[in-house]
């Protein structure tokens, strides 16, 4: 049965299945939506209410990145919430100031900006879980750029991620993660749903559009399949394989009393976890811009006895003395 | 300073560095080269020369698939080893043929045609190395449609892989693994080397050549980059992860003496650890086409009090017993 949905949110026959996990929590419970306006934070917000949550505020946050139409954006999400009776904060960025005072990138400006939205919203409102429209194709881009720009490995966006804001945990909960746009879409159609058309929110980043225009719908067709499974289920397997070394690498004991690391433990671990364990150090001794080839360097230390020291960032040393690797700002 | 090199392998200033570990063996050592007469073998040919490995024979198969072309490469061959004075062994292979008879794609039969071929060189000769020219380019496109293909992670060639066929270990080494196209192009224009074109050896295989074609030069024009370090150190981490867990793995005692797996053992292990495990255990049981589906369902045993049995393929059982999981027969 097909109804029309465009002026209220009825019962439909196609639905949107949202997150097993997240179907297991409360419905009782307050969420902070993030919506922009478009069809997938639209369609977010329908399945919601379909599925009786209703204690949600919806956030949108202006850009001001496309003028007019950004203030219509903002308008329409207010119209939403005073038809389904949901509390809105809308709040403004000049994001392109943002990106000129600060030195960022549109993508930086604009994801700070929402961060500090969403914690001021949480904290305004009690309230430290926000929803994210985030689905599966959004996944397959961010799995391949990440993958094509050498970050290191097969990471896309968690189903559920909690993050420090301004020493305050915020959870983002993405419920629509395994859902296609073409579900979406349909969705969308049979629903009648209106949203506002291209409302990009500050992402129209070059390379991520030409990943999702041009590139993935030709590997797609090469392939004769959907990449959404196959990435996922990768990069599930890489980040399980990454977790559970984690966790071994937890319950070892490499540090001594000083704690510095115990170089005979270090040898005794698989080459990945001597990786790791050097990482995790040398961040702890707030060490950034960790490449692998300083990792490579540091974990020499361990065989070669014709060296004892290795040049960090600013000025430090990281040094094998007596069994034990640390860094050290003294150069003798 | 240029030379011509066509006629006879001449020092030159432009050099194909091949592999270092390749590099620390001895160049007395026989090995036999896998020479199709296009760019890429004939390229290692050269650079061998150049490095001073002469104890080479040359192993071309025909697979008969281009006619009066393939017995041209195959000739070139030939001629090749006559102008070096090394010995070759030439081999027709109607795989064609091969495909019909055991129903398999033209990618697979010519696959094990060579493997088969090299084998057979390898018993003969007593020679099990064999020096294969697959370079950077060729790895990239395989990383890529492992991935996309849903083969479950990044996984590329390895520099040096041994594998056992007809019983005997026969070992594949690729010295230029790490050379691109580019780099092997500039070689073979500065030493003006002669090569058959387009001998693709039975590798004309669509996806593959539209993964190379038009997929990965549109990757790296939206990217603005070369994929080939990004994809090669992404699957470097996935590999050397995938390793340590083994490692850790082999650590573990999980069998008890009748060889059944202590349930309280893989409960203490990561997830990662419990997949793995339990594949290993299936694998060492002959069962064949394990799923990850698969795979969950059998772990499920460990928490779920209320199913004690889990169906395997040709009617075999996965059992949780007296804290024992084990493949039984028996259906009760």
């Amino acid at each position: 049965m097909l109804d029309k949905c465009g002026t209220g949110f009825m019962l439909c026959d196609v639905n949107l299945a949202l997150h097993s996990a997240f179907l297991k929590e409360s419905k009782a419970q307050p969420y902070l939506l993030a919506i922009s306006g478009g069809r997938d934070s639209v369609a977010l917000l329908h399945a919601l209410l379909k599925n009786g949550y209703r204690n949600l505020t919806l956030c949108h946050l202006n850009h001001e990145l496309r003028g007019e139409e950004s203030d219509k954006d903002a308008a329409f999400v207010i119209s939403l919430g005073e038809k389904h009776h949901l509390d809105s904060e809308i709040e403004s960025v000049h994001v392109a100031r943002l990106m000129q005072e600060n030195g960022e990138s549109m993508e930086l400006a604009a994801r700070n900006a929402r961060r500090n939205f969403f914690s001021a919203c949480a904290i305004k409102l009690n309230c430290p879980r926000v929803l994210l429209a985030h689905h599966a194709d959004d996944q397959t881009e961010t799995i391949l750029f990440n993958l094509l720009r050498g970050s290191g490995g097969l990471k896309g966006m968690d189903f559920q991620s909690t993050h420090q804001i301004k020493k305050r945990d915020l959870t983002f909960i993405r419920p629509l993660l395994h859902i296609t746009r073409k579900d979406i879409n349909e969705y969308i159609s049979t629903h009648q749903i209106d949203y506002r058309e291209d409302t990009t929110n500050a992402e129209p980043i070059a390379t991520r559009n030409r990943l999702r225009n041009e590139a993935i719908p030709l590997l797609e067709n090469i392939m004769g399949r959907d990449l959404s499974s196959s990435l996922q289920r990768a990069t599930d397997i890489c980040q399980a394989n990454e977790q559970g070394l984690k966790q071994i690498l937890q319950e070892q004991q490499l540090e001594d009393p000083q704690g510095r690391l115990f170089s005979p433990k270090i040898k005794e671990l698989p080459l990945a976890l001597q990786y790791m364990a050097l990482q995790d150090y040398l961040k702890k001794q707030s060490i950034s811009d960790i490449s692998t080839d300083l990792l490579e360097r540091c974990l020499s230390l361990l065989e070669d006895t014709s060296r004892a020291k290795i040049n960090l960032p600013k000025g430090l040393y990281f040094r094998r003395k007596e069994k034990r690797l640390f860094v050290d700002s003294s150069p003798s």
